[in-house]
């Protein structure tokens, strides 16, 4: 079985955070002569993550808390509200499949049983996996609030597979790769170009003997069948 | 199988929606002279329940809308800060478990599968669930964006259950009673005494056949063995 992550793995997810951040400061930086504007949002982030989770509607209440605490309560309401738009049209915004990402999934998922499964916002990841056009190639799709080991091996007894029979295709070596070389299952990690921080903190040996790279979609039909044959065969 | 639904049917939390709102009439009131302000934040949420989903961030990014629109942009940021204060006392707020929910949960899950389902912010709910100290009994938790036919159908498929052998328990007509009863299912009505103006939606005939009322979760386990009598020799 083979799972796919989704958020910059199939489709893009974080120039779109980054480009609502620089927006964030573009309107913050109005009010204040500060230098650390996105170290200081990026650190509201984080203290309010165990209570917010992902995605945009946590990460839009950061940004309205972290404007006010910034500009010392000076930001007028017209600009909080350009904010909370900001989310809006994040929510909103189209989906946009990666390079080569339709033709490697519908592959996979010719000669393998292949789920998503992805973290975030319930009702933002649904409406994507809809409008994607691949939900129809997935056995299940799962929606974690967090990618730890505990997650993956619930999820792993749910499908009743191995971990050795499992292999994660992801961009985050936190979320994606770790926790499953950990179990026991594959991981091929497809680095995007962008890694939003909090994703970045991992500590994967790049030698691990169950660890596959990809350099885009096209590589990975043909890195799933050596990883195949490579655990039929050990 | 025994489902259950869990805000208002299992503990508390449409109390804590309301003094929210009356907190937000407040706030948005020492700016305004304005009688339908409830009503006005009512239409805000309705309208952004498409993009936000339900739950307490999606509310809180309405509020801090619908502030900015009631006041035409007059409210200050400080007010607009109390206002993401109280969505974090929302997230933080204990679970308090309603009168005899324990023992009925532990009484009908000694002698049937049980299955949570609820709707909402998965980050939330999954919160909620751990801290309730119910999270044992139940065979599987599952937290979706909307409780309707086709979500209900794809979960008894998934349980490997027939509908006329599945009861679901809530308190609310419109997503816990109306689509099991459209199913072919059971559904056992336990009112709260608040209910949000969304979930009074439904159309219901209080004298189906398959529908049971209960006025306190003490009456539930000999509802739930009736209709397993009533199920067993139709």
């Amino acid at each position: 079985m083979v799972g796919f992550d989704a958020d910059d793995t199939l489709w893009k997810s974080e120039d779109y955070y980054r480009a609502a951040e620089a927006e964030f400061r573009r309107i913050v930086g109005a009010h204040v002569d500060l230098d650390d504007v996105g170290d200081r949002l990026y650190a509201v982030e984080k203290r309010n993550l165990a209570l917010f989770g992902y995605g945009v509607k946590g990460m839009t209440l950061s940004m309205v808390e972290a404007a006010i605490d910034i500009t010392e309560g000076r930001i007028p309401a017209a600009d909080i509200h350009r904010i909370v738009s900001m989310a809006k049209d994040l929510l909103r915004h189209p989906v946009e499949l990666l390079p080569g990402v339709a033709e490697a999934v519908e592959n996979i998922a010719s000669r393998h049983d292949i789920v998503l499964i992805t973290k975030g916002d319930l009702f933002h990841q649904e409406a994507k996996v809809r409008e994607s056009g691949l939900s129809r190639w997935f056995h299940r799709i799962e929606i974690v609030s967090e990618k730890d080991v505990p997650t993956y091996a619930r999820l792993l007894e749910e499908f009743g597979v191995a971990p050795a029979e499992f292999v994660m295709i992801g961009n985050s070596l936190r979320s994606d790769i770790a926790p499953l070389l950990e179990l026991g299952a594959w991981g091929v990690h497809i680095p995007y170009h962008v890694t939003w921080a909090h994703e970045a903190e991992a500590d994967v040996d790049a030698a691990h003997p169950r660890l596959r790279v990809a350099q885009a979609a096209g590589d990975l039909p043909a890195l799933v069948e050596s990883i195949a044959s490579e655990a039929a065969s050990p």
